[in-house]
């Protein structure tokens, strides 16, 4: 287990916030988004905060030839989010080495808590093989710090 | 449109059955089945089928070398299906073309009809253009129909 | 079968457009968009429009006390959505009954046409019995039309 | 953070074991089953370990009145799952408190550990208020641990 971030619950701790609007296909029968849907949001949240670092992950996939695997995840769920709810996902990078780096997330509907969250990536090749991270993962993570 | 098929509500016009169970991810606020997660139920009645058949997916992809991606997709909603549910999923194939082919599904729950479907697909090459089907598809469509 | 649209591959017979960005999570094995994902971009689109017309989907199941089933879904996938595709969805309303309407969408990226489809819904109050639209819907329909 | 459990990588720990297939809607452009899908397998092997143990999730919801909500959500992906993989989940019960339960989880393919995860639940009522956990659940508690 390598994931040891404690997510801050200060948007202002983090570099960047991406927003996402709850679905209603990702809603549940007790009438709140189910737990599961989160993964997508924070996903997709990473994914825009690669490409406001200029590096977009289909760029990363191609020109660094490398996929950042999620190697652990871990979601705190502290309030209910529901449908048509403005979530703002506050998200950075941290504790960066050769191979792999850490990823705190804040999700907050008008400034309320409702979820903290790390995600654990590797770098690894075509092969599913771990391999180095990119040269400048090392100078986002200092930026982002 | 090469959609044309009307899929049976006779299960007993069907050559293969395969069994669903829901699970509470697929549910929504409305406390029923969402109705996106049919398409992933009518998936896995298809894969099934086919490794029925004798032909799993897995095979044809690596070697026949074609995937069948879907070209159309239509679903008829007639009565909800609920968590928990054991759904009862008819599958078979029929209006089979050079390169195409087309999935007539019957969904039940204790006999009780809540859906039919249908999906219309096509044979493609590692590059994603229209391919001849396999030869093993023309038999299939025989002995299925 | 209600089903009786045919959807128009012009953006331009539709009276709303809602932008969708596909997610990594929606990709499959084959590189592009699952067929599965549509059916939640269809019923965002469609969720924006309501909203746009001044009738949150929210207000409508608490003010009106309705829900819109789906009772019918045709997707016509014409070229693959891609991960990072920025996906405009044209929608509108038509063929509206006592208690029955017809959603047309035109899925576009970058005004190259890559998906129609058509969902048909019912009214059906808090037991899941079909009712009457709300009187609101008519005048959206003629607007939207 | 109320997680505190290291699930053991012996299925002989667990009491219970669920089988899953995976769906090819779950895997992603990476070829392999997205990490986002395993959400909903803890979930099905959570409620059909429920059901094993008499008290299928459908009547904790009615008889009892509760739900279990999830609080916390551990997932540790060891190596991936692909496409028609057999997936085998043990699963089990710990740490039961007054209103909270812990739940680890164990995942292979024919004997390979690929993942493992622990979900923290909290017994909530109708109105998503903490409450008490039904008294059966501290019997459950210690016939599986």
């Amino acid at each position: 287990m390598r994931l040891s971030l404690r997510p801050s619950t200060q948007v202002a701790d983090y570099p960047f916030v991406h927003r996402v609007r709850t679905r209603f296909a990702e809603t549940d029968a007790m009438g709140v988004i189910h737990h599961g849907a989160y993964v997508a949001y924070l996903e997709e949240a990473r994914a825009a905060f690669l490409e406001w670092l200029g590096h977009p992950y289909t760029e990363v996939r191609v020109d660094d030839g490398v996929d950042f695997s999620v190697l652990e995840l871990y979601v705190h769920y502290r309030h209910p989010l529901r449908f048509g709810d403005e979530v703002e996902i506050a998200v950075g990078v941290d504790r960066v080495t050769r191979a792999t780096f850490q990823v705190p997330y804040l999700l907050t509907v008008d400034g309320d808590v409702r979820s903290t969250a790390v995600t654990v990536h590797g770098s690894v090749d075509r092969d599913g093989r771990a391999t180095r991270l990119p040269a400048w993962m090392s100078d986002v993570a200092q930026r982002a710090g």
